[in-house]
């Protein structure tokens, strides 16, 4: 079995793609992460969903996310209205997660190998011209692989 | 909002589970990880799914993915076998990952800090006896969270 009969669409989002975009993304879908395409449609990075809270919550809740509680629930409530305005690209990492990419071909075996190194739940699988075709999830290769 | 509005079932696994019943759990539904619960249910740590591949895929593999194509199709397709007889313990890794842990007290803000400080995209809530009472997960909380 190859990479191109486990092929999943997967939401992309650009750097300049308002982050709030990001967040109903991952809100709508269960995914981990969002992949992060250039104005190529190659895919670049991911995007961590936790990353998006990051840019949302205020630093000294994350140093001591007790101190959180103490802030009106009103508030606490609408700490997402922080996202409006910013963009992927203020949302990702300083250091950017690798996001493992392969070509049609690759087998079950090299794709499980991706995962592993990476730490990644998802490889994106791209063309001849680097451009993304889909990706391959963690689940979707487990389901094909385990004995029924 | 409150965690206890917004908790969800969640899956747990055992450190002496076998690691294949963790893959299927994987496969089944659409999870970042597993809860490891000890024999309270008080919950230890998370199991990502790409610890289960780091157990089933060859080491060399792992360091060099590429070389995973040249191994013969059916003999890819078969490395879960690996899995058979391996606990979940076996699978977690050196450094376990850290599971935010929190009460049905705790606001939306208080997740989104302890999620945007640990990198989880769930955190555990328990109750008095610091039993698993189910998890809040990204998704449900930027779902509830996002003006409609």
């Amino acid at each position: 079995m190859r990479a191109r009969e486990l092929l999943t669409d997967f939401p992309t989002v650009r750097l300049d793609s308002p982050v709030v975009d990001a967040a109903r993304l991952l809100a709508e879908q269960d995914l981990p992460g969002l992949i992060v395409v250039d104005g190529e449609d190659s895919p670049v990075t991911i995007l961590p969903g936790t990353q998006v809270l990051r840019l949302a919550v205020p630093g000294y809740c994350q140093d001591d996310p007790a101190l959180a509680r103490v802030v009106d629930e009103a508030h606490a409530d609408a700490f997402l209205r922080e996202l409006h305005g910013r963009t992927v690209r203020d949302a990702l990492p300083r250091q950017p997660r690798e996001l493992p990419v392969t070509d049609p071909e690759a087998t079950v075996l090299e794709l499980a190998a991706l995962m592993a190194r990476t730490h990644s739940p998802l490889v994106a699988v791209v063309d001849e011209h680097r451009r993304l075709m889909g990706a391959v999830t963690l689940q979707a290769l487990l389901d094909r692989m385990l004995p029924v």
